[in-house]
């Protein structure tokens, strides 16, 4: 098997499990991680180096970094927003940190505390602790807002592209762009992520889309146009607002692999284990929404992967369909 | 207020209604229609003409169709399989009728019980019965399974394209491409678009698109690259499979008509007065699932429609994310 073409990397212990009330046992938490392993994924975003006074959800880290990484051939990503969260996941032998940086000013307050000058000053110190210490960590900044700001309101592409050549002088390996509460649209996301690219060459990172509009698919396959081949997901789709049924978290991975392997990209992932770890998820969070179609509907008849692979299990019967 | 650049086609009170089992009384129906039209839909699909014993939900066709030729504006749409169908629509004076025509025979056999030849035939005399009596009225052929076929698997670009042309030998004025089951990915979705562009120039219709894997507007992205112009829905997505939670029905109108606004693309419609009109729904249909993002997440902040408009409504309060 050669590289898949795109990589998925997988969000849900991280951007799922933190946006939701309830907290997933550690236990559960190393067999979801090794099933999504065991389904293909490379790449799973494990958790957040935070106080577990905020994020209680994210308190065994440790335990979970340290579970990650004796599966073999994991890239195990943790977020952290500040120095002191990223020294503790450098120390935990993690293979790759994301930060996030708002673009708006307003955001960054909101979420981090921190103005836009002191955020830049945190980041700069993290990478030099990695460059002094951790010389084999890469850093990513992932750009919260970069699409709209549910406080600001919208965001232009200066803003966003400003911010992201800030992130690459301070020394950061990739530069993402997040939408983070569903504001991007397809000719949005096209426009930016050429910039991106022109901007910052081989710095240019991945897409992380929400899919609280409904819009995630649509503006993945825009993405893909122009060339990005990293994409984050979550299972289930999960981590949506508790106070809006249906408004999900993330793009859904279950969904976005059918496309991505429908469309003839190879991905390396199989659909049908990848849905088999939903129960993982449903049996450790008993009534929380997990949200997914192709999970339901099952792949279609006569479906087989980008690399030729036929389906490895059988699908649910479909009907027939009147026009 | 110029023409829009794009027609969303509403076919909830046809492909949504037929597909669920509950009938929606006759006057719901009306006042669903009425509200859909008032939210800016200029082209609604109300009903089939098709025996009350197979089709119970839409034995009041004939009153429904009375209704919504009243609206000043409204393009009536309407669907029939057959001679006798296309007749009796004919009769009431809906502007449009669409003819469901299988790609693959198999399909054709289990919706139509007819082989190809035999729709071929059917649709021919349609036509000639339009052209002698009633030449007003705009007749589409409507691919079933153009993109995969729940019966007979993969269906090639061949096939598809060459069913549309025979359809267009018929003198059908346009002919759709209906992704019935689901099947549709977006490099497949481009490739036919064009090729039916190629072939069949002014006749070339639109796309009626299913999101029965969640892939529904990321076809919209990929339709809308090669110059599709008109895309069916339904509101809240009614219609999906009921013995598969989660597999909704069309693309659903709210989120669909949210994306083109959102990049840009006039549809003359308005997004809240649209999501105002589910409440006819839910209340007609008490329990039947009803889909879509947007209807839950509101528009986003600072939002404005293509042609500059503001959102109309208030949004719902919106939570400001993390990452």
């Amino acid at each position: 098997m050669g590289k898949p073409q795109v990589l998925v990397s997988e969000v849900g212990p991280r951007d799922g499990l933190q946006s939701i009330k309830r907290t997933m046992p550690t236990d559960a938490k190393r067999r979801w991680i090794s099933a999504l392993s065991a389904a293909g994924l490379r790449e799973i975003e494990v958790g957040s180096f935070v106080p577990a006074k905020l994020l209680p959800q994210m308190a065994d880290i440790g335990e979970v970094v340290a579970h990650a990484l004796t599966i073999a051939g994991l890239h195990v990503a943790v977020l952290a927003p500040n120095l002191r969260g990223a020294q503790a996941a450098f120390e935990t032998g993690a293979h790759k940190l994301t930060m996030p940086v708002s673009v708006t000013e307003a955001h960054s307050l909101a979420n981090v505390r921190k103005t836009h000058l002191q955020m830049i000053d945190e980041v700069r110190a993290v990478v030099a602790l990695r460059n002094a210490r951790f010389p084999k960590v890469s850093i990513e900044a992932g750009l919260s807002v970069a699409f709209g700001c549910t406080i600001a309101g919208s965001v232009s592409d200066d803003e966003t592209i400003r911010m992201a050549l800030a992130m690459a002088e301070c020394g950061v390996d990739e530069v993402g762009l997040s939408d983070t509460s569903g504001y991007a649209q397809p000719a949005q996301v096209r426009r930016l992520f050429k910039r991106l690219h022109a901007e910052l060459g081989a710095k240019a990172g991945g897409a992380h889309f929400h899919n609280t509009r409904g819009q995630g698919l649509a503006n993945v396959v825009a993405a893909l146009d122009v060339g990005v081949t990293t994409f984050d997901a979550s299972q289930g789709g999960i981590g949506g607002c508790p106070y809006a049924p249906g408004a999900t978290g993330n793009i859904v991975t279950e969904d976005l692999v059918y496309l991505l392997e429908a469309m003839g990209v190879d991905t390396g992932i199989d659909v049908d284990k990848l849905v088999a770890a939903r129960s993982i998820l449903s049996e450790a969070l008993p009534g929380e929404p997990i949200y997914g179609h192709v999970p339901d509907a099952g792949l279609p008849k006569g479906f087989t992967y980008a690399d030729g692979r036929a389906p490895s299990a059988a699908q649910p019967a479909a009907r027939t369909g009147v026009a």
